[in-house]
Parts: structure tokens; C-alpha cells; sequence
């Protein structure tokens, strides 16, 4: 079946499960700011309901969510992505400032409806600054209808939402970000599970407030009853951390990745990237007199934060018994083969595969470096580092309004030949530009994400890259740099894993394939937060022509205002 | 003369000035977040063009300025009011977010146009949430045509922004004050003159930069010659103390008050409330070895921060050569008395007194209580706690949108004869509301301002009120509960002086009058930043059938987007 027929087929089915069984699920947020002491520091969060992480979003596929937003910021905007949901006919309501909408202004109400249209376990946060960052984050479950088989069962579900956290504001770090004299905020304070952590309060100066006995930051527990299995959901809304998941003496079976059915694989330990989403099937079969660690642990970066740690809890021990024993501490953080290889493992389960097209119209190799740009340090793509337009590209390309950004196509490569990406490079050519990429409606694209050394010698980092309004095929990854006319050889056109967000690893590369039938403008970025906000971004265009009549709730800024 | 030919007279001046030798100043301003060291302590300020306070606009009277704002906030809308400056017929140039129009988005770039249409001293920051605070400030000078003759001379002139600063940010301090568990942040860390305080650095957190020997916080220093003389200009942009302002060994003779020439009062120091602008003269008579101490002082509230110091630096002493005695401490606190005395000495300079029409229209009473209201605490006038509509009311009454704000006229006065102002009230029936006062064109409107006892015990605190769009008489002050029969017996009908801001004593009443001659919408406020946030102050609505189109510039928000 090619990838057309396979969307049609998906929208014939969300019709037909619409028409018999669908629900619509209204929701209503209240963002604002609140003093939270995830880690029993107390600092300013933005919540949802009052909340951080904010509430899940459970419904079935074929549901339709409606989330009425309110920004009760008193002088910010706002905007909520719905990380993984395709947004299949609805691409305004992707939430994406700048691409997809005007931003949300405070006392405004913003209502997002869309429907989710595949099983799975998804994200939302904030995108709009570093929101996301400031607690503006939380997990979507898309359950299957009842009756419907999964390729794994279980007795009970945990879900866990994973992040970094800083004693800084976001306007803190994006100050130093942007300025000439870069100025990083350096490690996280404290890694959270459900956003419960644990920082040292000895540490803390004689303003802040910092209360270890605060119930906001008792770690979180997961009550097992002994000899049952359980799925665990797990989503990374992390700012910064590459993070490494170890449940101290249970094996995980890697079951779904981003809402596709995984080849069940079983590991030790899981590495997760900010924007991904994994199930695992845990079994509770260990000696059950005790309790035993979640450890979350940084990879990829030199840790300079303690492990994060919640409770695996044996039922009916005390939820916050402590475990005997010492927390995990993960692999060794700069093992990328580790990690290189535990991502390669990850296809697609054998009875769900949905083959990629055997073959692509287009190749766009996407180079991705750290760069000095006028003095600045930024992030750029083929020597471009992003910047959004004041007027949403939805808005702008729908009505024609040419010059709210650059006509310019984006660049589909880099200098192959002679580039060194294993050595500092100063690309003395990089510039800031809002070009975007078109794409010719229903034509199939490969994308390849090709790392490099970054500003400093010997370093290169990992970075996760998330696609909007679409799954891609993992078609491979590798090491070094990617060659045109060898590596594609080597793809996986059998059951390769589909994804939203997939890791290109230190010095390597990995290639994506993907179908541009799904009307809108989508960003394609990093989701390490301050690396799209220092410009490791892109924007893919498809079929816009197609779409009716935008809803003028998008509008309001820049060109999009009193039209 | 009456007023409306003495603003004719005014308008006619502005013209003819305009048509012989008015210049116009255009400005770009860049406002962004930059990390800041005022009082040694690195904070994030928001800066123009990377200062706080931002630069000084120098103008001559009748020119015309124009401010092309870029918002260069990443994720914050902002909006800058113009203090003092009367906005005759430019009310969208007002800069009050919510009152004369929606703020600028982030991106974005706005341009207020106005003219200077008197000399004196005035300031402009913003109107914006709590941005004020955040650092974005300054002053603004209007001179006199050269040739013209001011009723004092002096040989040159040194400008004072005064200010309090607190080392969380106004995001935090807001959110405090919205929490229905109210938290305040305290008093301020540091008192600012020119944007440099003093921190002890030894107070400060692990986590904390702050360094005493930051250039950014060496003091401001003043230069003199011995025996010449200066004027000081003077501008409080505090978010919430009234000051006390003592130059070591030298009388000042108060000369302006928010634009107006005063007859010449000497004092030994000078109180000064948020929003108002004083130029006071003084000579460099004293012992010219040394330098002198420049006292900023907190008064009305118990004061919790150290003096404000700057230098008084005799040429040719080191500017920065400490004076070998102690700063001024001020008068005491919590001496009303005093502060009344001298708010009661200033009235207008004989040469200059535009005599207030003899008899008013209108009188509103307005009661200034602290309340709970649903839980919160609030600031109220006649039981009413002021709200912001999303549409701007300038935009909402030219377009006839009587939905977005409360048709019900605002009060227009309390209980006289029952409410006991020297007690704990607990109001009851106090509310929220966007209702507003609209005023028949030309008519001359009286306001008292009557101050009343807080939600605690034995307190009552100062308000400095601010009229945008006009200056008002002060027709006199009193202690106590102002009677309508008796008090208005005693107004000073014969040189009252005119100004723009004006403090309420605790427990007093301050009367007002103005002529609502000046077409557009006026917000009429406390000064006091967390005050204002919290619900004091109304607005006033006068003559907008005769405006013109509104520029589009001022919409994009609520009701005003896609009009």
C-alpha cells in the first residue's frame, strides 16, 4: 500500500469510527503563573489549571479534542503545540507561534480542536519563547477503541513525564542566549519525573525559598502489585537533556515509539530524547519486600546534575519507602555507540509495518552546525540559522503576502565534498534567514540531518529533531558523514520505525522519508529548546493551496492583522 | 481666562511655535531584556537601546517627538506612556495598554507621535503590567524656546531618575499579588538615583552575581562649581515608595512641580511620590574641600532599605571622593504631618497662575480602600476594583463596542455619612469592574480623592494619583473625612498649582479640578505599581465623537483585531 492510500484509508477510518463511536473532549485551560517547588526550590512555573506538568489528555482515537485555552499571563503571549499530533485537515491548530498562528495574547482565549486520529502516546507544550521550559508541558494518551488489540497486553498503566529543570527564568537563559557576550545558564538544577525532583537546599541563598519537607517535591512513586505487567508512557518535555531511563531491576520492553507499534525490543536502560515518547512493559516479578528506583539519568552531555529518581513501588510496601539501595546511574554519558545502536534497534512491530515509498523525489541533506553569525552564536542548518517572521507562513502563503519573508528557497545541501564536520569549522558564510522549503503536494522527501563539530573542538552534540504534521521512516542512521551514493544503499525499506522525533547522534547522520500530503506549514526543527531559539530550525510548505478558509483566530500580528 | 481659551491659547501657541521654528525629533528605541548591575547586583532589566533608565528625551516646547518602539521582548508585549505630556489631540500617542491601545507584540515596532506642547519635566515608562519596575524609564525634558524667560535662573543643570528596585523579578512580585494567598515581595533591595544603588553583596546566594566593584553601580555623581548654581530636575518612576530627597548641607528652593513654575519654597529636603517631577534650585555655597552626600530616603512606609546615596561632587574634588560624613537620613517616617505641610506650601508662581474655573460641574468622591474580594486582596475606589477590558476603550467607544466593558457608570461616590475611613472595613459588597466615568465635553469636573484606613490595623498608606491627558488644580488638602458642605469653602480658587500627579496623605483627602477638554479616553490611577496591578485606579472618557479615524496601528487585541 502506498502512503496516499494508507492516509486515505486513515481518514476513511477516522470517518467511520467519527460516525459510530467518536467523543469530543472539551477542555478548558486557565495558563498562567504560579510559585511551584518541583524540586523543593519554589519558582515561578507556568501551569495549566494550576498545574505542571499540566493535566493529561486521555481520549480514543478518532476523538476530537477541543482545548479552549485562556492566557491569564499578565504581559505574555502564548501558543500550544500538540507534539505528534498530525493535524491532519487542521494544520492551524498545530500551535506552532510564527508558523501556524499569531500568538495567544494575555487575557485572550484561543480554542484548538483537533483530532486525534491514531493510537499512541504524545506530548503538548508551550511554543512559543521558552515556555515550554518554564512548566508549560504535559502528555497526551491516545487509547485504542474498546475491543481493539494492541501487540502487547498488560494489567496497569503509569505514565511519566520527564524534564530538566533550572532555578533561572527562561528570560534568564534566552537573555544570555541572545547576547553578544553568550552567556550560558549552565546544567540543570535537577532532572523531575511528573515534575518532582530533588535539589539540595543547602544551596540555595538567603532570598530563595527552598523547603525539603514540601509535598510538592516527595518524589513520584508507581505502585506495582507484585507479578503484574505494566505499560509505562513515557514522554521527554525536556529543555536541554539527552536522558537515560533505568527502572533498577526490571527489564523494559520497548513496545511503541511516538505512536508506532515497536519490534519488541528489551533493554536494560532507554534512552530518551526531548520530544520523544516510548512505551516499555515492565513486569514487577522482583523480590516484592521492597521498593526500587527510577533513575533518570543525563547522556550525551556531561551530567552536572544529580540523578533524577522516583519510587518503583512493590505493593504494599510504603509508596515512599526508600529502596536499600543506590540509584541507578545509567550508562556512561558519552557512550554514543550505546545509544547509536539501542536507536538503530527500533523498527517497526512486524504486524504494523507500513512500508516507506521504495523510492524519493527529493533529497534535502541538512547540515547542522554551531555557527558565529556577526558575532552572535547560533545554531544553523546548511549555514542558515532560522528566524520566524512576524507574520505566521500559514497566514503569509495563503494570502499571497510574499514579502512578510524570504522568497529565497532554503538551501537542499552543503559543500559535501570538502566540508569537514569532524573539526571546528567558522563558516564564515552563515546567515539568519526566514526561507522556507516547498514542497510539491504528495511528492516523497528524504530528509538527511547531518552532524558536525560544533564551536568547540572535539565536540559534537546529539540533537532530536521533531517534524510537524507528519511521521517519517527511520530510514538509517550512520556515523560520519553521509555519502549520497553509498549510504541510501543501506536502508531499511523493509520495517523501518515511523517517528515524529529521532536523534542525530554526535558526528553522525540520520535519514528520514516522508510523504508532503498533508496541507499546511510545519516546522522542523531541534527540540532542544535553546537550539531552535538560537536557530536549528526549517520550515517545510505543502499543498497549502488546498485549504479553505483560514480561521481568523490565527491572525493578529504582523501582516495578519486587520485583514 | 478661562480654560478652554487658555487652551486655545495653548493650541495657538503650539501652532504658531510649530509653523516658526518646532523641530521634529525622531527616535528608534530598541526594547529588549539585558542583565543589568545597578546596585551591584546582576539582574534582568528591561532596556532602550540598552539602557535603564532609558535615555533622556531633551525636546523644546512645541516640537514634535516621534518614538518608533521596536518590541524586541521574546515573548512579552509592552506599550510606553508618556507622563505628564497632555496628548492634545493625539490620545492613541497616550501609550496605556488596555485604555488607548493594544500592546506591541513581540516583533513588532509602534510609533507614538506627539507634540511637547509645555516646558518642564516629565518622564515616560512603561504602561504595561509591571514593566515599569522591570526598568523600562526615563525622563523627559521640554525646554523653553531660547529667548524665553523662566521665572529663576541657574547655570546649569543635572537631571535625578529616581527610583526603588527589587532584585526578584515583577513576574514574581505579580504573581504574588494575584495568588489568593497573597504574598508580597517586600521592600525593595536597593533606592536608585540614575539607575545606581548600593547592594551588600554579602547578603547574596551562591547562585547570585553581584559585585561591588562593578562599574555599573559606582554612584552617580554630580559636578558643581562652587558658588554657581544649578537646577535639579527630578523624576520618580518608583514602582511603590515615596522618597525623600536630601542634598547634604543644601537648601533646595522647589521651583517646578510636573511642569508647572511654582512659587519659590525653600526646604531643607524634598518628598517626591511616584509619578511626580519637581526642578528644584540650589547653590554650590558650601565648603568646597569635600563632596556631599545625595539621601534618598523611603518615607510613609517603615522604611526597610538603606539611604539611596549619590555624590554632590565640588569641582575640582574626585567625583566619586566619599564625603566624610553620613548620608541624610531624612525627616522620620511616618511624620504625615510633615509631608502634608509641604504637598499644602506648593502653589502656583504668581506670573504663571491660570486661575481654575470658580465652580465645577461635577464632583466625584472617590473612597481608596484595600478589600477582599472573592478572596483576593485588591486595591478599590468606591468599592470597585478597577479591571482592564481586552479591547482598548478608545477603540471601544469610537466603534460603538458597547459589549467589551460594563455599561453601568462607575460610582460616584461612597457612604459619606456612614463609612468610618479610620477603621478596618471589611466591604462587602466591594467588586470588580471595567466601568468607567464619562465626562460631557468642556465641563468642569471636581474629584476627591479619600484616603481611608487598609485592611490592617491603624494603617493608612499614600497614594500618588496620576491624570493622564490633563493637569488638574489642586484645590486643597485635608485630614479626615472630606465634607462637601464645609471643605470646598477652602479650596484655593485664587493660585492653586497644576499638576499631573498628586499624593492622597493617609487619612486625608485631596480635592481636584480639571476641564474635560481633551478628546479620548484618560486612565486616572494610583501610581504605586503593585497598586495600580491590584485594581486602583477608574478611567475617564470625554469628547471621543469629535476624534478622527483612529490610527490601526492602536488595534489588534479582542474586539479590535480584523476590524
Amino acid at each position: 500500500m502506498n502512503s496516499i492510500s494508507s492516509i486515505l484509508l486513515l481518514l476513511l477510518t477516522v470517518f467511520f469510527t467519527s460516525s459510530i463511536e467518536a467523543r469530543v473532549h472539551h477542555l478548558k485551560w486557565d495558563v498562567k503563573y504560579e510559585y511551584k517547588s518541583p524540586d523543593c526550590f519554589s519558582k515561578l512555573s507556568i501551569t495549566i489549571n494550576g498545574l505542571s506538568p499540566g493535566p493529561t489528555i486521555t481520549a480514543t482515537r478518532g476523538d476530537t479534542v477541543v482545548v479552549e485555552v485562556f492566557n491569564g499571563l499578565l504581559t505574555e503571549n502564548t501558543a500550544i503545540h500538540w507534539h505528534g499530533i498530525r493535524q491532519l485537515g487542521t494544520p492551524w491548530s498545530d500551535g506552532t507561534e510564527g508558523v501556524t498562528q499569531c500568538p495567544i495574547q494575555p487575557g485572550e482565549t484561543f480554542v484548538y480542536r483537533f483530532v486525534v486520529d491514531r493510537e499512541g502516546t504524545y506530548m503538548y507544550h508551550a511554543h512559543y519563547g521558552m515556555q515550554r521550559s518554564a512548566g508549560l508541558h504535559g502528555m497526551i494518551r491516545v487509547l485504542v477503541p474498546e475491543g481493539t488489540r494492541e501487540p502487547f497486553t498488560y494489567d496497569g498503566e503509569r505514565t511519566l513525564v520527564i524534564n530538566d529543570w533550572w532555578h533561572k527564568s527562561t528570560f534568564e537563559q534566552a537573555t544570555g542566549l541572545a547576547s553578544s557576550k553568550f552567556t550560558w545558564i549552565g546544567e540543570p538544577q535537577s532532572l523531575l519525573i511528573n515534575g518532582r525532583g530533588r535539589y539540595n537546599c543547602s544551596m540555595a541563598g538567603p532570598m530563595d525559598v527552598c523547603n525539603t519537607t514540601s509535598p510538592e517535591c516527595s518524589p513520584a512513586s508507581f505502585v506495582l502489585v507484585p507479578g503484574k505487567t505494566y505499560r509505562l508512557r513515557i514522554a521527554s518535555v525536556a529543555s536541554l537533556s539527552a536522558f537515560n531511563l533505568e527502572l533498577e531491576g526490571h527489564n523494559l520492553t520497548i513496545v511503541e515509539a511516538d505512536g508506532h507499534y515497536v519490534r519488541p525490543v528489551v533493554v536494560k536502560n532507554l534512552n530518551v530524547y526531548s520530544g520523544e515518547t516510548y512505551s516499555v512493559i515492565i513486569k514487577a516479578d522482583q523480590d516484592p519486600s521492597r521498593n526500587y528506583w527510577v533513575g533518570l539519568n543525563v547522556v550525551s552531555r556531561k551530567p552536572g546534575t544529580q540523578t533524577g529518581t522516583a519510587i518503583l513501588n512493590y505493593y504494599p510496601n510504603h509508596p515512599l519507602a526508600r529502596p536499600p539501595t543506590a540509584p541507578p546511574a545509567g550508562p556512561m554519558w558519552n557512550d554514543v555507540e550505546y545509544r547509536f545502536n539501542q536507536s538503530r534497534s527500533i523498527v517497526s512491530h512486524p504486524e504494523y509495518v507500513e512500508p516507506p515509498p521504495r523510492t524519493s523525489d527529493r533529497l534535502i541533506i541538512l547540515l547542522n552546525t554551531q555557527n558565529k553569525i556577526d558575532g552572535y552564536t547560533k545554531w544553523a542548518v546548511n549555514n542558515v540559522s532560522f528566524t520566524l517572521p512576524l507574520t505566521p507562513y500559514l497566514v503569509a502563503i495563503k494570502q499571497g503576502l510574499r514579502h512578510v519573508f524570504s522568497q529565497k528557497p532554503a538551501p537542499e545541501t552543503y559543500d559535501l565534498k570538502t566540508y569537514d564536520i569532524h573539526n571546528v569549522s567558522h563558516n564564515p558564510n552563515a546567515t539568519t534567514s526566514n526561507s522556507i522549503y516547498r514542497m510539491d503536494f504528495g511528492s516523497t522527501v528524504d530528509v538527511v540531518l547531518q552532524n558536525a563539530n560544533t564551536l568547540n573542538p572535539n565536540n559534537s552534540e546529539t540533537h532530536p529533531w521533531h517534524l510537524h504534521g507528519h511521521d517519517f521512516w527511520v530510514m538509517g542512521y550512520g556515523m560520519g558523514k553521509f555519502d549520497p551514493e553509498v549510504d541510501p544503499k543501506s536502508y531499511n525499506l523493509v520495517d523501518p520505525i515511523q517517528k515524529n522525533t529521532v536523534a542525530v547522534h554526535p558526528y553522525g547522520w540520520t535519514a528520514l522519508r516522508f510523504v508532503a500530503n498533508n496541507p499546511g506549514v510545519w516546522a522542523f526543527h531541534c527540540h532542544v529548546e535553546a537550539h531552535f531559539f538560537m536557530g536549528m530550525g526549517v520550515v517545510f510548505e505543502e499543498g497549502v493551496e488546498k485549504l479553505g478558509k483560514l480561521p481568523t483566530s490565527i491572525m493578529g500580528c504582523g501582516e495578519s492583522k486587520h485583514r
